[in-house]
This record gives structure tokens, sequence and C-alpha cells, in this order.
């Protein structure tokens, strides 16, 4: 039997505060609000728009534009000529989605974690410009990248204390690009994959899209999972893991060197293949802070390794790359012509150039990331002191636990303030992870101070009243 | 029961060629020319390396070496302490696949369709370099692509009659991520795609990838085949087509508005989504053949577009894009948190700065598509007149019609004469296709002269042995 809601009922439960401007907008955020604290059910059919506006005493035309809101926001859903239906959005369809309408409004990015270029890329870029022309006499084709950098690539590998040959580097678009190639290639759907909880999102995201089983691993507060994953691998039969050892992305625990060696004999022992991601690896906040790569610790191809270009230099360079073996990096090489072809030579000249003056931009990053660090621990013990965090020593976020479950309705009160934020449940698979934040620390410190004090009003707008969780796609 | 040869019959079957030099290089050439024409069957297994090494009269490092060889091109496989096993290679880890290692060798890269960069490249790229810099303030990532771009891919298509808004257009890392992220969201796997045939070697890739039906329609010589089309929608209840009525690759042929009219109306009425892949629209060989672009005989969201900038600009940028609905679009960019997160910023800017000069490069590449198509014509008819073809209108390749089912030792034969080239085969689906080759006219008049005199050559040194077609994966 359809559930259906009359004109006055929708009046009453809306709640449009009185005096709200523009009232269409008033009117479909509070119907939202309604919608999301469960106080309006999902799948209840809307009175007709007449109505409504008779009941309001307002326009049609008004009742109308909220009702377009609503649809395009995904919380109504209409058939011509049959009526309107209350909904949750599909986070891939309806507006206002953080990952598509980013650049559409002014809110203060802090949903993500990184950081705006280095100040080495302009002259990594002239020196592309200066350089690339010989490329342009051929196809412009490599699907390997370009031998300049996995050189590179490699030699900085090596000097990291992990051998490694031009061969066993295959360049990609970007870190995600990377991890998109190795689970279509490794990853058959309904396989069993092992993540941290809570882990990069967009990692979520990809073992979505593949239908692999995706098999969390909580990380305790200190940070020792190894144990953890040698059970879940038992249990599971999971035989790929992808991990991120080094200033895990969002909690920043860094792994250290036993843990790690435990977790490659375990790889060893159980035939698991490790997809290591070091995107952050390269950005300790203290130059001392060192740890061998994973891959020092493997004994047989049992370990492949993702870098990234992305925090370290710039994310709008788009690359990335694959240490594996050098039968591993072909096949993802000829995989290729079905995905990509291959990556831009410009940047990959760029990205050549960067690796000599790496310490250069490491000592930058590290300087920066510093400060925005201090900025932001100090505001937040200034402004939300009953929210608890472990410092970490390195990476760009700190995972913040809240006093309460309510990152999600917190997120959109204050995106109301001026401030986009990663609500926990976006580095779970579950929809938990409610009573956690990832707060980058990727911004300028007064950035950070201006957008804590922006959340703190926020939450003290909000109540106590604690709403549904709604988890979105990424 | 197990087959196994001795030494001395194999000795006897590889015939390696008196005097040949390096010894261990002509043998193993050898038997990999017996395990294609097929007087050597796979699975034998191959005689122990000091009994070859006796036989031949030969040192044992000279047969180990050859071993090894074949093993790394996939015509051997070997277990530790028990043998070695003929084998046909896996394309995907061989050594010497065309797709990987094209930069390792010398040889005239005939086996695809794709020009040096235009003239206007450098300013284009000048330009990005002066304006990239109010980028770098931010993340770097567009999933969309930027305004600046999506705009002047807007633009171009209004311009060429086909009314289009930015919000219909989505940027990719090229035609090829373009095509691979339309069949990740609209094709489950052994959904049923159709695919003409010939078609584009690297559709047939990710159609596989994809683990889609490949629903194939031969082109007939006179390149009508839209009745065809219609009748395998109808048979295989195909909801999806790839189409290149623009130049189709590899055959040029280019479908006239009549034709689009029928094929839109037919999709329309069947429910099928066509996926229009304009690479080589742009450019037609003389400036008055203008046919109408597929999407504006469309009545409601049964045709996207995709367009690439690798031939008219240059394969090296890796930008592409997709004109669809605004909500296929916004599905696709929230796709690409899972793939790729976005495409490279300095590329875009470049590119759009290119769409503005853009009646330049499609004059240099007319008058330098025509000079080498009429040298590829010219020296076939003197070289090879036994072979035929039409001379298409545009594109980039010429369909040649060989006058035996030999395409694949033929383009074996031509890598020792220093010319790489694609068989039929690779255009086909189930490894027929042996009668043609494709010949691309995107290298200078003097390389093509030269190559197909090489191609004459080493069709002289073949004999008129037919041999097995391998089907390579690209």
């Amino acid at each position: 039997m359809e559930r259906f809601l009359t004109a006055g009922q929708l009046a009453r439960v809306a709640e449009v505060p009185a005096g709200a401007r523009p009232y269409y907008r008033a009117l479909a955020d509070a119907v939202r609000d309604r919608i999301l604290d469960g106080r309006l059910p999902v799948r209840v059919r809307m009175p007709a728009e007449r109505h409504l506006a008779e009941a309001l005493g307002v326009s049609r035309t008004t009742v109308t534009t909220a009702y377009d809101r609503l649809r395009g926001q995904g919380y109504l859903e209409s058939r011509q000529g049959a009526g309107s239906w209350t909904a949750l959005p599909d986070p891939s369809v309806c507006d206002g989605n953080p990952w598509v309408d980013d650049a559409d409004d002014r809110l203060i990015p802090l949903h993500a974690a990184a950081p705006a270029a280095c100040t080495q890329l302009e002259q990594a870029f002239a020196d592309a410009a200066a350089g690339y022309h010989r490329f342009t006499l051929g196809m412009g084709y490599h699907p390997l990248g370009l031998p300049v950098l996995r050189e590179a690539v490699a030699a900085r590998y090596t000097a990291r204390g992990l051998a490694t040959r031009p061969d066993q580097i295959i360049v990609t678009t970007g870190a995600q690009h990377a991890l998109h190639l190795l689970l279509t290639l490794l990853a058959a759907p309904g396989d069993p994959v092992l993540i941290e909880s809570p882990t990069y999102s967009h990692a979520i995201d990809v073992l979505r899209l593949r239908g692999a089983h995706r098999v969390p691993v909580g990380i305790p507060a200190d940070g020792r999972y190894v144990d953890l994953v040698v059970s879940a691998v038992r249990q599971s039969g999971a035989r790929l893991a992808y991990l991120i050892p080094d200033f895990q992305n969002p909690t920043g625990h860094l792994m250290d060197a036993g843990d790690r060696a435990r977790l490659a004999e375990a790889a060893r022992r159980h035939g698991v293949t490790l997809l290591v991601d070091e995107t952050w690896a390269e950005l300790p906040l203290d130059e001392g802070t060192t740890v061998p790569p994973t891959g020092v610790f493997d004994s047989g191809n049992h370990v492949v390794t993702i870098g990234s270009a992305s925090k370290l230099w710039w994310g709008g360079l788009r690359i990335g790359w694959i240490r594996g073996s050098a039968e591993l990096v072909r096949r993802l090489a000829v995989q290729r012509a079905a995905v990509d072809i291959a990556s831009a030579i410009f940047e990959q000249l760029a990205v050549a150039r960067l690796f000599e003056v790496i310490e250069a931009t490491r000592a930058e990053r590290r300087r920066n990331l510093r400060a925005s660090l201090a900025a932001l621990v100090a505001v937040l013990r200034e402004e939300l002191p009953e929210w608890s965090f472990r410092v970490p020593t390195g990476g760009g976020s700190l995972w913040v636990r809240l006093d309460t479950p309510s990152a999600t309705p917190l997120a959109e009160a204050a995106a109301a303030h001026g401030v986009r934020l990663a609500p926990g449940p976006w580095f779970g698979v579950d929809g938990a992870l409610e009573g956690h934040l990832r707060l980058p620390f990727t911004l300028a410190p007064e950035v950070l101070t201006d957008a804590v004090r922006r959340i703190a009003a926020a939450r003290g707008s909000q109540g106590a009243r604690p709403r549904r969780s709604l988890t979105p796609a990424l």
C-alpha cells in the first residue's frame, strides 16, 4: 500500500524557518533535513505542487522550484504524470556531490588531503618545455613510461634502500590509476581483498567498482595490526591486500620495521600479494623519521609498491608509478592498451626533473606541513577540546575522534558554515566510523585555523540531536 | 602420453640456415618459425640443452641462450628441473610484443596510425606554461575537466552543427580512456556489444577486458552496413554499439548523412546506445568533405560521442573527451574517483588553446596526409600491383587487400626487413582477416616509400608457403 503525505502534513513536518529567503531553498532544505533525520521516511509520495503551495501560502512556482532542487539533489524521485516520492540520493548523480562539484562553490576544501604545487614545479615545467621537442616526432605513446622517468623512479627506490631496476617500473596516470590497473589485473569480481579500516576512500571506490569482496581489518589505537591482518588472511582466504604502511591515510600511522618484516613474511607464507601504497612515504614531518620501504622485506614478488607525484609535488600532474617484477610491469603495460594507452609525455619529463631536486621539495613540504599541523592542533585544542587525536609523525591528515557519532550531520552543518569536511564513513566500508573526521593539514595554517573555528560554530548550531547517517560514494 | 623431440629430430626439423650469425638467434628463430608454421606442434617436450648442443655441434651456452630467447618470446615454457615444452606465446608477457617494445628497436612504425605533433603544439605549450600557475594553488583535481576546455570542446561541436553545452562534456585522458570509462559504466560482463569488423584494435582489447560479448558486423566493400547493424541488433539483443562512422579505422569509410539518420533512428527504435568514435572526424583529406556529426540525428540520448586530441594534434597529449547527456557526464566523473581521478592540467590548457587555432592544424594535416597518401598509393601500385584498396577521403590509413591470406607471416618477414606492420587479424575478433593489412599514411612520404619497398622485399623472400596465423593481443 502506498504511503503519502498530505500538503497539510508536510507543511507541519517541514518546519521551514520563518523569514528564510529564498523561500524555495528554505523549503527544499527543510524537506531534505526531515528526510535525513528520519522524520520523513523515504518512498513516501509527496503532495501535488499546487496543494502544497496552497497549504504554505506561496506561489506554485516556489514549490516547483523547491521540488526541482530536491530532485537535483536526489531527495525526490518523480515519474511523469504520476507524482514525486521522497528518496535518498544516489551519490553518483545528485547535485552537490563533493567529488564532482567542488569547483562550483567557495567552501574551504577540508574534504581532501592534497597540497598545492611545490615551488620547484615551475622550473621543472620550464625544463620539460625545453626538452619535449624530440618526442614530438614520434606518436607519443609509451605504455611503460618514458625511460628517463623509469630510471629516476628506480634510482630513488635504490637510494631509499630498495634496489630497483628501471624494468621493474611502470609509469601510471597517478596512484589511483595504478591501483585500478593492478586490481583489474589481479582481482576478479568476488575475490576477497583485505584493506585497512579506515583506509583511503578511493581505494574503497575501486574495489567496489571491481566487485571485489572487501575484507576490512580495523586499525587499533596503537597502530599494531599485523596480527589482525594475518588472521583475516587466514579466515578470508584473501590473496590480495591493499595497505598503507607509511603514514596511513587517514590515521597517519607509520608501521615500524619489525611489523613490516612480519607482514612480508606472512605474505610469503600465505601466498598473498601486498599492494603497498607509498603515496605519503616521502613526507615524514621530521627528516630523521625513516623506516625501510616495505619492499625491502619482500622475499619473492609478494610486495607491489604504488607511488605518486601528487602529494610530494602536485596532484595536477597526474603521474604515479608501480614497482613490481619486470613480468608484472609488462603485463600492466599490455593491459593499458585497453585502458588508456599511456601517460602524458610533458608531465613525465617534468617529474623526472623533479626527482633531481626531491630533497628541496621534501624540505619545503616538511616545513609547511609542520606549521600547518601545529596550527591545526592548537585550534582544535582551543575550540574543540572534547575531540581527541594522535599527532602523526608524517603524512597529511589528522584522524580525529569526535565526542559523539555525528560526523555526517556535522559535515552538512559545516558546509553551511563554509567548510567541506570528510566524515569518517568515507573511509570505511559499512557506513560505520560516524565518530571520526579526517582533518588534513595540507592547507595553510591560517586557513586551517579559520576552518576549525567554522566547524566549531557549525557544531554549536547543530544542537545535540543525532541524525541518521548518509554514506556518500567517496 | 607426453610427446617429445629427440635432439636429432629437432636438429633436422629446425633447418637452421647455414652460416647464420649469431647462431643462437638463428636457432631460436628457426624453432619459432617451425612452431608458427605448424611443423613443430605445441606442448612437445624439447631435448635437453646438452643433447641438442651435441647434435648441432655447438656449445651448450649457445643452446641455452637460444632457449632463453624462445622463452622470452613465449615459444618455450620451462619448469625448474623438469624440462621445456614448445608453446604459443601469451602476447601479454612475451618479448617482442609491439605494444610494449616499440621503443626498443629501429623498425619503421607502420603498425600504428598516429602522426607526429602538429607545428601549432609549441605555441600551445608556451601558452599553457604562461597560464597554468593559477591552478597550482589548488589540488589539481578536476574530474569533469577544466571549464575552459569543456567550453572549447562544446563550442567546436556547436560550430560543426551539433549544439552542445559545456555540461555535456567530460575531459578524458585520451579516446581509449573515454571508451574504457564508457564501457565500464554501460557494459556488464557478458553483455553483447556490437562492433564493426574490421574495427579499431584497442576497442577489441577493452571489450575483451570488460568481458563483453563482441558482435561483429562486417563492413562490405561499398561501406553500406546500416542494415546489417540493424539486423545484428535484432538478433543479438545488443543495447550498445561501438561505431566509427567518420573515416572508419581501418577501412577509411565515411558514412553518409542518410545512413547516419537511419542508424540513429534504429538506435532509438531498438533502445540502443551508439558509442560513436570521432577520433578521425576532423581529418578529411579535402576541406569540402563534410557530413554532419552522427549526434545531429539523435532524438534522445542514443548517441554518445568520443573525441580525441591524438590524431589532430598529438598522441603524447593524452587528452580526449566524451559528449553525452549532462547526467551521463556526471556519472562518468563520479566513476573516475575509482579509476584515475582526473586528467593532467597542463595538457588541458594546451588543448583548449589548440582549439582556437584548429583550422591551421587541420590545413596542415590535410596537406601532409594528402602527400603521404599519394606516395603510399604510388609505391603500392608500383611494387605490389596485385594488392588492392579503396582510396579513402579522410582518416589516416589504407585497408589493403592482399592477394593471399598471409598478413601475419608477412608482418613477421617485414620486421626482419625493418618494418613493423599491422596485420588484418589485429582488427578482427576471431583471427580472420588474414587477407588484409592496414597501412597508415601518417608518416612522411619518403618513409612510406621506403617502407613499402621493404615490405615488397620481405614478401619476395617469403616464398608462397602459407603459414599458420598467430593472433596477437592488439
